[in-house]
């Protein structure tokens, strides 16, 4: 969509990095994609809503600034924010399982008056006691978290839960495929950008599994001495790693295999 | 109430044992009370609904033998029932957790077309897959396995849980203090009837935070030699057991300190 936008038109901006990989951001710059972290910087043009997606209030500042907005929202990230604004109105005490301060996150925060967000047990006294709660999940997360904080917060004096599975089956399948391959490789890469959610679980699943697991961003981050003496690489990469990035890493170690 | 019926009328029934203590049981039963196991073998007279509750199909049959109908039904386990039913018209598949064989979890089942029962682990092969699933306790059981199910059932494929929280709070507080008092106390005595779910999980707490803990029925199961050397005895007893066994055992207790 980006591409698209950017061949048609010259003020196009993203309001935060338009996906986690310093790859493909820089790539889109260089294109003509600004990237703008306040409303305030931005006088005209097209707005491109990525696809961690913004809070409505947001989306109500840039069309009173009359600026055109391309909303790119993933329509799983769209769903957890259209979940946590119905839990609200049917009076529960919406709670987000995920990281505060990933962008999907702070989205779906703004789409309630008062979300509270649990990333792990610490954040357990931010409950309300005997509540009755609404409770979602960062798209990204894995089901072994999910069901680990779920189980955390059933110890809990609460008076009714309701949970809706939003998680991502497409990053759950891929969670499991990259945990079956790490277990037949002898050493393991998984590619990404270092802010990317889902490409952070991927690797942690993966280390779990198998301790030659290494988190990259492309080929030159490789130290080439780490696959001295391995005969088989398995490459895994996150939903926001660009194909480029994949096709060459995969190119330059057949080229080092042969 | 079952005393107020007995001294007013011949042919009194509970369907089951009216409470899960041996000792009460054969006390009322002395005092006229009938324990029968089915519907059939009632002609006339007064039947007691126990604390445990009866499907709804049990007390129309009743009805319809015009029989007279005493509801003895704890009103947290009547809750449970209703809110199973309800969770089963609005499109939930019910799930209670807790023991299959107990009557309360029976008459619970006999409250909707198709309630699943998780005990544990084992019986998780029992949930559908992605299903939409609302889920009760048995009011007996601790928050502590309410959770630890919750979080198994939670990492697993589900597209909606709606928890109502059953549990009884003044089980809860029973076992909270139980555990506080077993913790100051040389020896630990639980009295209660063997069948008895929410004495069977004061035991089983009490074990854990002190081994010198003994689940008896009444003062005559107690082999004195364990309280020899000892210095404090704590005592706790399940809902069920009546005060007259607690207070025997704690007068014999007493008389032996002294």
């Amino acid at each position: 969509m980006a591409e698209k936008i950017l061949a048609q038109e010259k003020n196009v901006y993203s309001l935060g990095p338009i996906i986690h990989n310093k790859n493909e951001v820089e790539r889109l710059a260089k294109a003509g994609l600004k990237t703008v972290e306040k409303i305030d910087q931005i006088e005209s043009g097209t707005v491109i809503i990525r696809s961690h997606g913004a809070a409505p209030e947001q989306i109500r500042k840039l069309k009173e600034k009359k600026l055109n907005v391309a909303d790119a929202t993933c329509v799983l990230v769209k769903r957890v924010q259209r979940i946590a604004g119905q839990l609200e109105r049917n009076g529960y005490k919406v709670v987000i399982i995920g990281e505060e301060n990933h962008p999907e996150v702070q989205a779906v925060v703004g789409c309630g008056k008062d979300v509270i967000v649990v990333a792990d047990e610490a954040d357990l006294g931010k409950l309300p006691k005997n509540g009755k709660l609404g409770i979602v999940c960062q798209t990204t997360q894995s089901p072994e978290h999910f069901g680990k904080m779920l189980g955390i917060i059933g110890r809990c004096s609460f008076s009714e839960l309701k949970v809706i599975n939003t998680l991502c089956q497409e990053a759950i399948k891929r969670q499991e495929s990259a945990v079956q391959l790490c277990k037949q490789v002898d050493i393991m890469f998984v590619l990404g950008g270092l802010d990317s959610a889902n490409t952070r679980r991927l690797a942690e699943l993966c280390k779990k599994y198998n301790n030659e697991t290494f988190y990259l961003q492309n080929w030159k981050e490789l130290d080439i001495k780490t696959i001295f003496s391995k005969n088989i690489a398995g490459v895994t990469a996150g939903a926001s790693t660009p194909d480029w990035i994949i096709a060459e890493f995969v190119e330059n170690l057949e080229a080092f295999g042969r």
